[in-house]
């Protein structure tokens, strides 16, 4: 076998695939809704193991609900796996988690419509509810909580009987777990959801890792007072000391070096009336960064210097942890290798941080792992105009391609 | 006639005729709640009409339903005049307006049963609503608009109406207006309403001024955008923005020299949400000075830099003005006769503006102002636990009887 017979992706059937299950769970806007364990996500979940099936893949479902469809290698032994998923939030567009998964079907279609095996067997994964409880990626990863009732979904459903609508277990769902010596290396093709690409006109992103993140409570305690009746230098105003702690958030987001963002999304004065010095502030803090030492320095630079706002404005400061999870680097060698396919394919390239989550976070957890982006129009993602190109589904499923049959050799 | 032989106001009686006043609206916090209208309105007006003629004095009630009580003088012709207002807010203390009032009619029992009588008539006023529509002073400084509705109750209830009920009459309201050579000088005790006078220990406060006010609406419009997902420099925050117009706020309320104050107690975030980069910020800027010009300046300056804070963070800053109100300047004389006056009693005293609004504001646009203040402790008003002491009172009293007494020479 040389890399120079393997054919291209075949672009229209990829493309239809994903027009098709967009059919499934159909929105009047052109985008989707399917919700993890509904109908329309049981449907899909059939649809998709029929095209599994066709590609010459065996199927079989963990414990987790997992769709795990697995093209035999030359040998057997640890897998190369590709996946991402199909259900989606309320309101969605038809690419995301989607595209990985028919992708990763459409580049076995290609090996097996010519004959064609690696090495390695190729797994195709479909996680289960991604876009909820996370629970397919994080059962994998043997990251699951003993209390059922952690993944009860919001509609009040217990996660027991949705896992058993999808052919899962609850009670063994420890069985899903695996390790790098039943998966060598995951690769998950995905659209950006953001503009970096599209702004810079680059065709792929190689991503460095996926971000981990801290989110905190933060709550300011001034003292509320007649906005006429109090002068300026007797007040304990709560917004002024929250607004510079804002601004602090800011600079340590913008001003240091990294792939950190900082953000203040969310604050509420009280009382909130016009003619009342502020007495309580309320924000939420939401760090995300590459490496965790970074993180670590950057969250304890914003507590001292809250602290220091604090005394400076006679206010009080609590600080409360709400979130905290662990960043996933990139394995070096899938970086390496998805940056030479770009070179010999003359696509151009950029690298990036990836800073939503994804089912390669957990899985990058016990094995290499890896990811392709693929631009998204606007960066707009859970929207039904979500666009990403029939071209760049395409492109990337070629990277994707491509990848995988240089990681053949450079793992066995 | 000399001043030597005019006793001290007597304290019991006034400090008497605060608790009865407060049995009228009583609440179980030892507070007041005596709205306007109401019928315990009506009954505290009669209260009062009835001390005021046992003080000797004539009393009319005006078109706005003001009550004015006249102490003849030995002069017919310009009165030298006094009072302020006996309703609350819905739940209030016993000394906010009332002591106004109730201290002008001792002063006026005491000359009485002294039988002294000044050159000037003097004239007690209880100003009509003053916690909500204004209606009293506004009447009499002829600045009423012709539309009822402008006045109309939160019940519903039509100013016409509320008028009938006090003898007042709509249709007859410009009969209200009256001018400087009716009342040569207008002098009104109140509580101070901050805690300036206690935080300082200081017994008598000189108003310099009652401040003007300028209120604006601002909203900052940015993008909004994946929290995670956009990268710190490609972002449009409006909340980074809105915190940096807010440091510029109470900067220049800080740091200019004057007596202004300068306040956002109001802000909005939108979406507000956790992991959404905020895309629109709506606040209201509330400031006071007693300088128009000063007003001015701050208010173009802060124009000035929140368009340079908009531009600098590619955000939008609309600033619509929602609220005018021009300052009112207590007359030189008036605030120099406290002065001497207080110097003569041996009290502590200084120098303020008063920063909330007095029915003193409406009627010093027409004839000569001032105003005594005595310390309310912690500052606390519109509240049950809002508290001066009899001693404080009393001494604020005097001050008020000593003050028209000098005043009597100098506007003859």
């Amino acid at each position: 076998m040389t890399v120079t017979l393997v054919p291209k992706v075949n672009s229209d059937r990829l493309n239809r695939s994903i027009a098709q299950l967009a059919e499934i769970g159909k929105l009047p806007g052109g985008g989707v809704s399917r919700v993890a364990f509904t109908q329309a996500d049981l449907l899909a979940r059939q649809l998709v193991q029929s095209w599994m099936i066709e590609a010459g893949m065996a199927v079989r479902i963990d414990a987790a609900g997992n769709i795990i469809g697995r093209y035999a290698g030359l040998k057997e032994g640890a897998a190369l796996a590709t996946g991402s998923y199909i259900d989606t939030v309320p309101v969605a567009g038809r690419y995301d988690g989607v595209l990985g998964v028919l992708a990763g079907i459409e580049v076995v279609k290609i090996l097996n419509e010519n004959n064609l095996r690696l090495e390695h067997p190729i797994e195709v994964i479909v996680f289960t509810d991604e876009e909820c409880s996370v629970i397919g990626c994080k059962a994998m990863a043997g990251n699951i909580n003993s209390d059922p009732e952690d993944y009860r979904r919001r509609d009040g459903t217990p996660i027991q009987a949705c896992l058993e609508l999808i052919d899962g277990n609850w009670s063994q769902i420890a069985t899903a777990k695996r390790n790098s010596e039943e998966i060598a290396a995951f690769v998950e093709l995905h659209v950006e959801q953001a503009s970096i690409l599209e702004s810079t006109g680059t065709e792929i992103g190689i991503v460095k890792g996926i971000v981990g993140q801290y989110r905190y409570g933060v709550t300011v305690t001034g003292r509320p007072n007649h906005a006429g009746a109090t002068p300026m230098n007797m007040r304990q105003d709560a917004l002024v000391a929250a607004v510079q702690m804002v601004l602090t958030v800011n600079r340590i987001g913008t001003e240091t070096p990294g792939e950190q963002v900082a953000t203040v999304g969310y604050l509420k004065v009280s009382p909130n009336a016009v003619n009342i010095v502020p007495g309580r502030v309320e924000f939420a803090l939401d760090l995300r960064d590459l490496s965790q030492t970074h993180l670590d320095e950057s969250i304890g630079q914003m507590k001292r210097e809250f602290k220091a706002i604090a005394t400076a404005t006679e206010t009080q400061v609590e600080i409360a942890q709400k979130l905290h999870v662990l960043p996933t680097i990139a394995a070096p060698q899938i970086q390496k290798t998805i940056r030479q396919v770009c070179q010999e394919l003359g696509m151009s390239y950029t690298y990036l941080a990836s800073r939503a989550g994804h089912d390669a976070q957990e899985i990058g957890r016990f094995t290499e792992m890896g990811m392709i982006f693929v631009p998204s129009r606007c960066g707009i993602s859970h929207a039904e105009d979500e666009y990403t190109s029939p071209e760049q589904c395409t492109q990337g499923a070629n990277v994707l391609l491509q990848t995988f049959l240089k990681l053949d050799w450079f793992y066995k």
